[in-house]
C-alpha cells in the first residue's frame, strides 16, 4: 500500500514537472480530477474498470507483434488492432494508477514495433491502391497511429530519453513519413494525405497527434495545413472547410460521416488541448459540433440511415462515443448529448471528455434528444442539393422519411438520385439496401466491399427511385456522376399537418428530367400519417420507366391477378443490377386504375396505391441472382414498369394502417382505406394529384412544376373545378 | 363524492349478502382486498387502470353486436372478440368501483346478444368442420363464453331476476347446449365436447363456467365429467388425465400447450373457488402446475420453441399471463413465477390471482426463473417418447438444444421424428419453420393455416431430420403417424461437461430404422460448447438419405467448390415439401472427407462439419417455390444427400465460435477449429465417432446401439485402439 502511494505520488510529481504530457485526450488536470472522483461517478468508474481490465488482460499475455500477413478479419490484422487498444488501455491505466507495469508494457510493445517497422515492405495483401505496411491499407495504419499516439502521450514521461529516441526514430517518424509520402514503389499516400477525403482526416490526425506527442511542430503544421504547410493544398483545417456542408453534412452520407467524425473529433480534442489559440471547435461557425448534431439527426431509432455505402451501425458505434463525449466536453451546454450517451452508449471514454459526460449524467443533467424535420444541404457551400429528413411531429409516432437529392458522395456514393426511404414503428418499411459487404469477415472477399456492391448495391434499381431504360443513373459512371448534383426544388416543414420536400434531377438519365415530391401528411381520417409520392419523368423520347420500392417485412396482398414463379425462376435482366433480381411474380391490373400493394412489417400494415393503366406491368423481385458467392442479403422489391412513355408521373399514396397484436390475437384496420389515386392535371407547369379514401375523404396535392417562388399565385382549371394556391405547392384535404 | 361512497357502500353490502358472486376469477374477499390496496401496488394499479380505461372506452361508444359475417381478422369476428373483452372490463370495473354504468353496459350487451342469438344459424364462413354461430368456428364461441361467464358472474347480483332469466334462456343455455351438442345440421360439437382435445377444454370450461355463474349444477357436472356425467367418456377431469403426460407435456407441443393451458387454468381457478373440495390444483400429482412449469421450460429467451404448428409467441402471450398468475395464486411458494410476470409480462390479471402476483412482486419476493436440461415425456402414461431440452449449464451462455422424439401431436403435429433445433446467443441457429400461417390476416387465406402448412411446414424436409427417398415420415399420413411414437434410447444430463440425448424411430420410414444421438459437450479447448450429432439410418434396401439443416442468418463459407444458380433457379423436387425448395446451389466435396458449412447469426459464427465422401451431394435451398400466394416466409436450408445407401450415418460437429463486434469493428475466431470428423466404428452394435480440432484435440463419442442398459460394460477394438465404457454411451476428450 505504501509502495502504491509512493508510486502514485512519484507519478503525480512527474506530471507536475512535465505539464506537456499527457496532453492529447487526457490532461494532467483531468487525470487529477478522475483520481479524485474514483468511486463517485458510476459510469466513469465502469469505463475505468473496463480500461484497467483491458490493461490487465493485455499484461496477462505475451506481447505479440506478428509479421503482417492477413487482410481485414484475419489474425495479424486483428492482432495489430488489438495491440493499439491494449496500448491505449495500458497508457491510461498508467496515468490513473501510476503502476509501472502498465507503462512498461506500452514501452515494450513500442520497442517491438520499432524493431519490426523498418523491416517491412508493403503488406502482402494487394487489394488497396494505397497498401499499408502493418495493415493491408494505409487507412488502418493511420488509425493505428492515432491510437498509439494517445498511448505514447500517456507514457512519454515514463520512457527514458533513449527509449523515446529509438521508437521515434524507427517507428513514429518513418510511419509519419509513410503516411505523408508513401514509400518507394507506391507514393499514393502523398495524394491521399493532402486530399479532401476522410482517409486524409485519419492521416493528418495521425501525423498531427504523433507530432504533438513528440513535440514536433513541423509534423503538426503539416497535419494542420498540408504537406506544403500553406493550408491551401490540404491539411486538417482545409478539410473542415471542404468536407462538411454549412449544415454539417458530410457528402458520403451518415454511415461514413460516423467514421469521418472520429478522427475529426479526436484530433480536434488534441488541438483544443495543445493549441487553444486555434479555437478549433468554434472554427467555421462551430462546424464540428454542427456535424455531430447533424449526424445524430441522420439516424432512426439510434441506427444511421442506410443510404450510400452503409452497414447497420448506430449511436453505439465506438466513433460515436468519441464524437458525443468530445462534443460535450467542447460544449457542455448541449445536454441532449448526455441523453445519447446514457441511452445508447454503454460506455464513456476513459478521458477528460468521457469523465465530463459521466459526471454530468450522474448529476442528472441529461435532456432528451429530439428529432426535427430538416434539410441538410450537401456541398462545401451548401449548393449541391441535400438530404431531407421528415419526422413525425408527434415523437410517439416514431416515423421518418429520408429523401436524398445530393451530389454523388465520393467513392461511397450510390447512383440513387431522388431516392427515398420510410422508417416507422421501429422498422425499415421502404428500405435502402446499403452496402454489399461483410465487414471483417475474411471468408467474404476478405471483409472488403464485395463485387456485388458495385454490380448491385450501388446501382439505381437497388433504390426506391426512377430507373430509365434499365440503366443506372449516369450509366453508373463515377466521374460523370461526380460532376453533377440534384437540386432541391422546395421544402416546407412548417405547415401544420403537412411536411414536404421536392427536388429535381436533370443529368442522371440523359434526356429525361426527373422531379420528385414527397409529402408527409397528417389527416383527421386516417390512423397514421399519409405519404404521397409524386415522381415525374419528362422526356422528348420514349422510354421504359421503372419505379422500384424495396420493402421490409412480407407481402400481404396485391389487388390484381399475378403469376408467381413456381418451378423455375429467372433473373429479371442482365445488367445494371437487374441481373441480381429474381423475378418472383408479375402481373397487370386490368381491373382498377389504382394498383395497391399491401405488406406487413412488425405489427403494422402498409399499402402503396399507385396510379396505373392496364399496360403497366408490376414485378415482384428478390435480390440474390448472379451472386455466385452468397454475398447478397435476400431483400424484396416491388417494381412498377411503364413502357414506351415520353412523360410519365408515378403517383402513389403510402398508407400506414392496422393494429396487429399477435400476443392477444387482436387485429384491426388491416386493409387499405385508399379507394383510388389519380392525376387530375399533369403538365410541365402543374401537377394536381388526388388520393381518395373511405368515407368520402380526399387529399389533393398541387405542385407548381415550373416555379418554386414562395409568393407566386397559381390557378389551375380542371374538370373538377379550379385550384388556387400561393407558393410552390398546396395540399387540400376534406 | 358522497354519491360515489354511497354506491360503493351499497355495492359492498350487496356483495356481503350474495357471497356466491363473484366467484369465478374474482371473489368477494379478493375484491375487498383490491379496493383496500388501491394506490399501494403499482403493477396492480396499472392493471386496474387498464381495465377501467378499457371499460371507459367501451362506454364511449355504442353497443355493436353485428350479424356474424367475417372470418378471423375480419370486422364481425374482431368485433365479437372485442365485445367479450369489453364485458370483462366492465364487469370488473363494476366490482371494483361500484359504478352502475359499468354493470349496466354488461347487462345491455348481454341483452343484445340474447336478442341476436336465437336468430342465428351456422356462421356463413364454411372453413371449419364445427362451425360456430357468432364465429366461424365453435372454438371461438367457447372462448367467447369463457370470457362472458366472467363478466356475467361480476354483474349477476346487479341484474334483475327478469334480466337474468332472459339472457339465460335466450343466450347462455342455448349456447351451452350448442357447445355440448351442436344443432340441427351439424352435431359435431358433441364429439368435440367429449373429446380429449384442447378444443374440448375450451368447451367444457365455457359450459362449466357459465354453469357456475348461473348456479346450474348439471352444466357443471357435464363440464367436469362429460355429457354422460360418468367421467369416463369426456369432461374436464378426464382431460387432466389424458391431455398431459406425467411430466406435464401437452402432445401438440409448446405453442399449443400455451393455448391449451389457458382454459385449463381459468376453469381450474373457478373450480378452486367454487368446489374447493375437488382440490383441483393437487389433482394427479399437481398436473396443472407441472404443465405450467414445463411450458415455461419449453421456451428460449421467453419465446416458445417452434416445433409442430407454431408461430412466434412467448411468455407475453395473454394465455401465459392467466397461467402464471393463476398458478402463483394456487402455489405462492413458487416465486420464480413472479420473475416471469415481472420480466416478460407487462400486465397482471385484474383478478384475485393477478393481485397476488402484483402484491408479491411489490414485496420483492420474485426469484429468477432458471432453466434446466430435461426430458419431457409424451403420452398419457409417459411412454410415447418425449421432447428433450438441453441447456447450457452456465446460464450466461444462453444456449439450448431441443430434440423431438414424441408421438405425432394430434392435428398440429409435424412429420419430423428425431428433429432437433439449436438456439444460441438470443437467436435461432438451427431452426424449425413452425407453422405456415398468417394469424388473423384475412387477406392470407382468412388468417387460417395456409395450404403450404400441409404441403411444406408439416413435411419432413422442412425439419432438421432424416428424409428417406424424398418422402416424408409416414408418407405424411396422419392416421398412420398417429399410431406410433419415437422412443427415447437414453438421456443423461448429469455428467460434468456432457449432456446427451439419444432416441430411435422405427416406423416413420418403412424399412429404415433411425437412431439419433445429440451430445452437448463443454470442452476446455473450444470457445463455446460443442454439439455432436449422430444420425444413423439402417436398412436392408438402398435409399436416398437427405439430412437437411435449416439455418438462421447468412452463409459465410463452404469448404468445397459449388455452383450457384445465377440466371435461372429451379425447384428441387415436385412433392413432399421439395416442390417448395428453390435449389440455390449445389456441389460435391472431392477435396476433404469432412464438409464444413459456416454461417453467421447475429454476432457469432457456426460451423457444421459433416463426414462425407466425394459422392455426397450438398444442396443449398430457400423456401418459396410453388407458393403462388406468397404465403411462405423465406428461410434457408442446407441439405446433405447420400444416394444408393443401405446403412448410412450422418455424423456432424456443430461448433459455435467467433466474436464479431461490428460497433467496435473487432472480430476473432471466425473460422472453424474442426479439422475433421469421421466414424471409426459404425456397426449395429457400436458407433465410435471422432471429431478432431486444432491443437491436436479430439472428442470421441461412443454409443452402444443395441443396449441402453446403464450398467453394461462395452469394449470395442478399433484400428486406433480399444474403447471401453459402461452404459449406453461415453464421451472421451483430449
Amino acid at each position: 500500500m505504501k509502495k502504491l502511494l509512493f508510486t502514485l505520488f512519484a507519478s503525480m510529481m512527474a506530471l507536475g514537472a512535465w505539464a506537456a504530457h499527457p496532453s492529447l485526450l487526457l490532461t494532467a488536470e483531468g487525470v487529477a480530477e478522475m483520481r479524485e472522483a474514483r468511486g463517485k461517478v458510476p459510469t466513469f468508474d465502469a469505463a475505468m474498470a473496463r480500461t484497467l481490465s483491458g490493461a490487465d488482460a493485455a499484461l496477462a499475455a505475451e506481447i505479440e507483434v506478428p509479421q503482417p500477413r492477413d487482410g481485414g478479419g484475419g489474425y495479424t490484422h486483428e492482432r495489430h488492432k488489438l495491440n493499439y487498444y491494449e496500448m491505449v488501455d495500458c497508457g491510461i491505466a498508467w496515468q490513473v494508477t501510476g503502476q509501472e507495469k502498465y507503462a512498461r508494457r506500452v514501452a515494450d510493445m513500442l520497442k517491438a514495433y520499432a524493431d519490426l517497422y523498418p523491416t517491412l515492405g508493403f503488406h502482402p495483401v494487394t487489394l488497396s491502391k494505397t497498401p499499408g505496411r502493418i495493415f493491408w491499407q494505409t487507412l488502418n495504419e493511420s488509425v493505428w497511429l492515432v491510437h498509439t499516439s494517445m498511448a505514447y502521450d500517456c507514457v512519454y514521461d515514463y520512457m527514458t530519453a533513449e527509449e523515446r529516441a529509438y521508437v521515434e526514430r524507427n517507428l513514429f517518424r518513418p510511419m509519419a513519413d509513410f503516411l505523408m509520402n508513401g514509400m518507394e514503389g507506391n507514393r499514393g499516400n502523398n495524394k491521399v494525405f493532402n486530399k479532401m477525403h476522410n482517409h486524409a482526416t485519419w492521416a493528418t490526425s495521425a501525423v498531427g497527434m504523433i507530432g504533438m506527442a513528440m513535440g514536433d511542430e513541423e509534423l503538426v503544421r503539416k497535419a494542420l495545413y498540408g504537406s506544403d504547410e500553406t493550408g491551401k493544398h490540404g491539411g486538417f483545417i482545409q478539410q473542415l472547410d471542404y468536407l462538411f456542408s454549412p449544415d454539417g453534412y458530410f457528402t458520403e452520407g451518415a454511415y461514413y460521416q460516423r467514421y469521418a467524425i472520429w478522427p475529426f473529433m479526436v484530433f480536434a480534442q488534441c488541438i483544443d488541448h495543445n493549441r487553444p489559440d486555434l479555437k478549433i471547435f468554434e472554427y467555421r461557425d462551430g462546424i464540428l459540433l454542427k456535424a455531430v448534431s447533424t449526424l445524430l439527426q441522420l439516424a432512426y431509432d439510434g441506427r444511421f440511415m442506410r443510404f450510400n455505402d452503409a452497414l447497420l451501425k448506430g449511436y453505439d458505434a465506438q466513433e460515436l462515443v468519441y464524437a458525443v463525449n468530445i462534443a460535450y466536453n467542447a460544449d457542455p451546454s448541449n445536454k441532449t448529448l448526455l441523453d445519447v450517451a446514457a441511452r445508447y452508449q454503454d460506455w464513456v471514454l476513459p478521458t477528460d471528455a468521457g469523465f465530463a459526460v459521466a459526471r454530468d449524467i450522474a448529476r442528472g443533467e441529461a435532456e432528451p434528444l429530439t428529432f426535427h424535420s430538416a434539410l441538410y444541404r450537401d456541398g462545401r457551400n451548401g449548393d449541391e442539393g441535400g438530404v431531407a429528413v421528415i419526422r413525425s411531429t408527434d415523437p410517439a409516432l416514431n416515423s421518418a422519411v429520408s429523401f436524398k437529392a445530393t451530389a454523388h458522395g465520393l467513392s461511397h456514393g450510390h447512383y440513387d438520385k431522388l431516392t427515398f426511404a420510410y422508417y416507422d414503428n421501429g422498422n425499415e418499411v421502404l428500405c435502402d439496401y446499403g452496402a454489399a459487404r461483410w465487414l471483417n469477415i475474411e471468408a467474404k472477399y476478405k471483409g472488403h466491399y464485395t463485387h456485388e456492391n458495385k454490380s448491385f448495391a450501388m446501382q439505381t434499381v437497388a433504390h426506391n427511385t426512377l430507373v430509365v431504360d434499365e440503366r443506372s443513373h449516369f450509366d453508373g459512371d463515377y466521374d460523370e456522376s461526380m460532376k453533377y448534383h440534384s437540386d432541391i426544388w422546395f421544402t416546407d416543414f412548417s405547415r401544420k399537418g403537412v411536411q414536404i420536400v421536392s427536388a429535381k434531377e436533370r443529368h442522371a438519365a440523359p434526356g429525361v428530367a426527373m422531379h420528385r415530391t414527397v409529402a408527409y401528411i397528417t389527416t383527421p381520417f386516417l390512423q397514421y400519417p399519409l405519404i404521397l409520392d409524386l415522381l415525374r419523368a419528362e422526356s422528348a423520347e420514349e422510354h421504359r420507366y421503372d419505379y422500384p420500392m424495396w420493402y421490409g417485412g412480407h407481402l400481404v396482398s396485391l389487388n390484381f391477378p399475378y403469376e408467381k414463379a413456381t418451378t423455375t425462376m429467372s433473373a429479371l435482366g442482365t445488367a445494371n443490377g437487374y441481373q441480381h433480381l429474381w423475378r418472383q411474380a408479375w402481373g397487370h391490373n386490368g381491373e382498377s386504375a389504382t394498383t395497391t400493394f399491401t405488406w406487413i412489417v412488425g405489427d403494422r400494415f402498409y399499402s402503396l396505391s399507385t396510379a396505373t393503366t392496364p399496360a403497366t406491368e408490376m414485378v415482384l423481385v428478390e435480390s440474390g441472382a448472379s451472386d455466385p458467392d452468397f454475398n447478397l442479403r435476400t431483400e424484396k422489391g416491388y417494381i412498377i414498369r411503364e413502357q414506351g412513355r415520353k412523360n410519365h408521373t408515378f403517383f402513389s399514396s403510402l398508407e400506414t394502417h392496422g393494429t396487429y397484436d399477435l400476443q392477444v390475437e387482436q387485429s384491426a384496420n388491416l386493409t387499405s382505406s385508399c379507394e383510388g389515386v389519380r392525376l387530375l392535371v399533369d403538365t410541365p407547369e402543374y401537377t394536381v394529384a388526388v388520393a381518395e379514401y373511405k368515407g368520402g375523404h380526399r387529399v389533393t396535392l398541387c405542385v407548381a412544376n415550373a416555379s418554386a417562388d414562395a409568393k407566386t399565385r397559381h390557378r389551375v382549371e380542371t374538370s373538377e373545378g379550379r385550384f388556387e394556391w400561393t407558393g410552390p405547392y398546396d395540399v387540400k384535404m376534406n
